[in-house]
């Protein structure tokens, strides 16, 4: 590629307040990056944040990327410290990446009133650290803080990082817009006058925007258009403050506007679905506005025009929605139709297209669920549950029925906590009951399902549990709020997501677990 | 004022997903707009909404408008028709406004396909509506919709529109991004085009973005650094689709950025609190993330840099936040000393400098508690009981105390789901237990919780529980997970969000609760 897609979500984009990723995450956050076709994925800063350091240990093992390679964030050395002696620049080696960025002051404010170091000291740390990096064969970027505000009061000193960086053996150095305040002219100016003034070439720089001014896409186009080839973004925009330069409108707007070969062929058209599910591993709500890839970003009210935009609705919309893999809606309600559901459905290896009458059926059942909070998007083995018990001769006879349950936690006086689950179930014509303790609600019952359950199906030993979200929904107050829980299980072979809705949270939870539970037994049967 | 702020929240804005204005909220919206300053608020289609024919009529009585003039939009006449037998036309000076914007096909496609007419009568139909509403007295604006894919697509026809509008006595003409699809730089050459095709000059043009390549406030500000000195946005950017050019962040990059005077003096101060306060009128949470007006624009985490930040702020803010009523926030994180906790607590009125002690008490304990996964980042109330709690004297006596809670979700035969809870408290030196039902474990508390307190604390009723989030935090496993609630609530004055954490959600679901009731009779006490 000719373009540097930097993505920065797991690094930069975890700034944002309420984002906290599990381990497993970010391997799946990097798997779906991955999938849409950046070329980096800075993973974090091994040494400072010990799930960072475990990230990059894993990811050398489970992470088997198509497209991008993996970037290990830093500092550049300590002051008046010796490179090879400082740890936290031998655990970005450790980490093992073949790129490493390293964050490096680049306004001589921040140099002597943050830093409290000389300006010289400043430089020796860039150039110090860009060689070690270089010599142990890593690919290494820097990334330059303040990089405008400190051009702006003290152009040579910036300009003299820079070169610092380039002359070291730097392959980009990167111009930050830390605090946010540009706009895409003054972008364009800047990098106009670093080019002159530093000499270095507009391709060898980078581009790194936050969106203080509400133009963080804009201001990283502009800097594309000045020349420059590598540019840094998070995926929905996530970051600190009114976050980064969004991933997705960047790349689609460079694509589709500019017509710039920025992502390998087939990639583009995932955008939507990447961003929701991303979305949801960060357990933020989808933003239904957001450009290309929110669920009303080609919605278009009904109405007069209706027709019009069916005949002609290239005149109505800015691209075709399907580039990006979204689409156009006229009805806000139309969740899903029978179209995606028949397609969704092949990828589960269920071909419906000798079946209209289930089609028609599901399609039914999922906008009746839909429009009572059900979300199928990170659920794909509630969803094929949901397919197969609609398929004539209902081959999925459910492994177990319930009778009730009861779930009770106290609160006792010396201030101890217990909770209990009693379930009561019928298992293949036969009545069990049982009871267990667990250190919450949810885990009380799973582990009273599965003593129920142990004597039929001891195959339920290998099922662990290894995720476990819930999201209140908006539109709603407080503790009355509908709340959706999505469950993941797994065993030896896969991993697989359920979910359950209800305003109550341990029904939610029951719905999942039972999920969980049934589509892992019938995978079981099937493989067996 | 040498440029026209032109507000379209009433009109366009309208267009969002799920606002619906009642006349009232459109006559409190417009009085928020004029307070802030906008030049001109667009109220709406008389004539074509019956809600919009009414606010015209009321506003002639019910508002006394300081900085702005109202608009009423409509259409140019209809095609075969005397402008003077429109009753869409009649419906326009009908309402009485200073001005009229009025919407005109600029694009060949749109005039063929879905308006069906001839390029010379929809000319004839904007020189028509233009003359006649200067001949009534009215200013006239043209609104050209699809304006630039109508210039790329047949230059000279739309070109011509412009110019038989200007001809016909418009005041302005405006280039609106119907679809959004723009680009700055695009934006910047096609007004330069335009200027000299048509020969009218660029300050009698006007522009109008949609946000569909997430550059909307860039596209305008392009516009406007062209020589284009009307442009039309909406506050929080609400509009359809991705939304509009948000009017915060346009205005505010003008004045700040570029220095240029677009409000009179004293209105960009009242930026976030009239954000704030529209947000609530369209009945739409806030923008936490929102540039310069969200809650998090200037938020920092803390750690290793608070000292830094506390001395020279403007080194890490675009600008000085109180530019535009908004704070700096300090977000209390992990990692956080002794300065960031010292600032924070100094934000909600108590000044830990003289109280060494308490001050290494709190920042033991915050560091204790965030290692357990606790955050006081989002919940400044949980964090001002902590310190306060710590304080020589301990102000904060709890209000009550905690025996025990029961609480019992239960999953019967006939599928329906019960909960119930008991708590029993010692409150005023008195035992209290009461029993409540709910919807879900965590209501049942809240209710069992306020049923016992009712009796010496009457203003509890006046709390409610605006949200509730919950957390699986990280480096757990399933149900095994460690659980993190926040607890949002407020009464007439104020709101304020707890924190609580625990293995299991009932139990942290408690804690927080607690901490909300607590701190809502504190404060009531204190401002009583």
């Amino acid at each position: 590629m000719d373009y540097q897609v930097f993505d920065t979500t797991l690094r930069d984009g975890g700034q944002r307040e309420g984002i906290s990723y599990t381990v497993a995450d970010k391997l799946a956050v990097a798997r779906l990056l991955d999938e849409f076709g950046v070329g980096f994925i800075e993973g974090g800063w091994p040494g400072a944040m010990p799930k960072d350091t475990e990230f990059f240990a894993r990811a050398r093992t489970e992470l088997d990327l198509k497209h991008a390679v993996l970037v290990a964030f830093g500092s550049t050395r300590k002051a008046g410290v010796d490179v090879a002696a400082d740890p936290q620049v031998q655990a970005l080696l450790d980490a093992g990446t073949p790129v490493v960025c390293v964050v490096a002051k680049s306004d001589i404010r921040h140099v002597e009133r943050a830093l409290r170091t000389t300006p010289g000291e400043n430089l020796a740390m860039v150039r110090d650290t860009v060689r070690h990096l270089v010599a142990n064969g890593r690919r290494a970027f820097v990334d330059c803080e303040h990089f405008f505000d400190g051009f702006r009061v003290d152009p040579e000193y910036t300009a003299s990082v820079v070169r610092t960086a380039i002359d070291a053996g730097a392959e980009r150095v990167v111009m930050c817009d830390t605090n946010g305040g540009m706009l895409p002219s003054m972008i364009t100016k800047a990098i106009t006058e670093v080019v002159e003034r530093t000499g270095v070439r507009a391709d060898r720089l980078g581009i790194h925007c936050q969106n203080d001014t509400a133009c963080a896409v804009a201001n990283t186009i502009a800097a594309v258009e000045a020349g420059v080839k590598h540019f840094q973004c998070t995926a929905n925009g996530y970051g600190e403050r009114p976050g980064n330069a969004d991933l997705f409108a960047t790349v689609s707007n460079l694509q589709l506007k500019l017509g710039l070969k920025v992502l390998p062929d087939g990639c583009l058209e995932k955008a939507t679905w990447v961003s929701t599910a991303l979305a949801e591993i960060a357990n933020i709500a989808p933003d239904t506005h957001q450009a290309y890839v929110g669920a009303a970003a080609f919605a278009h009210k009904a109405g007069l025009h209706a027709s019009a935009i069916k005949v002609d609705p290239l005149l109505y919309n800015h691209v075709d929605p399907a580039v990006v893999g979204n689409d156009m809606r006229i009805l806000v309600t139309e969740m899903a139709g029978r179209a995606s559901i028949e397609l969704k459905s092949r990828e589960l290896g269920i071909d419906l297209a000798g079946h209209p009458d289930t089609l028609t059926a599901v399609t039914h059942r999922v906008k009746e669920l839909e429009a009572s909070g059900w979300s199928f998007e990170a659920a794909d083995a509630s969803f094929e549950l949901l397919v197969r018990s609609e398929l004539p001769g209902a081959e999925y006879a459910r492994p177990f029925s319930l009778e009730s349950y009861r779930v009770q936690v106290e609160h006792r006086e010396d201030a101890s906590v217990l909770c209990e689950a009693t379930v009561k179930l019928r298992v293949q014509g036969e009545r069990v009951i049982a009871t267990a303790e667990g250190n919450g609600p949810v885990n009380a019952l799973d582990e009273a399902l599965r003593t129920a359950l142990a004597n039929h199906y001891p195959q339920l030993k290998t099922f662990e549990l290894s995720d476990f979200k819930v999201r209140i929904l908006e539109g709603s107050h407080g503790t009355n709020a509908i709340t959706r829980v999505l469950v993941g299980t797994g065993d030896q072979h896969r991993e697989w997501t359920t979910v359950g809705v209800h305003e109550n949270v341990v029904e939610a939870s029951w719905t999942a677990l039972v999920d969980a539970l049934t589509y892992g037994l019938a995978q079981a049967r099937a493989t067996a």
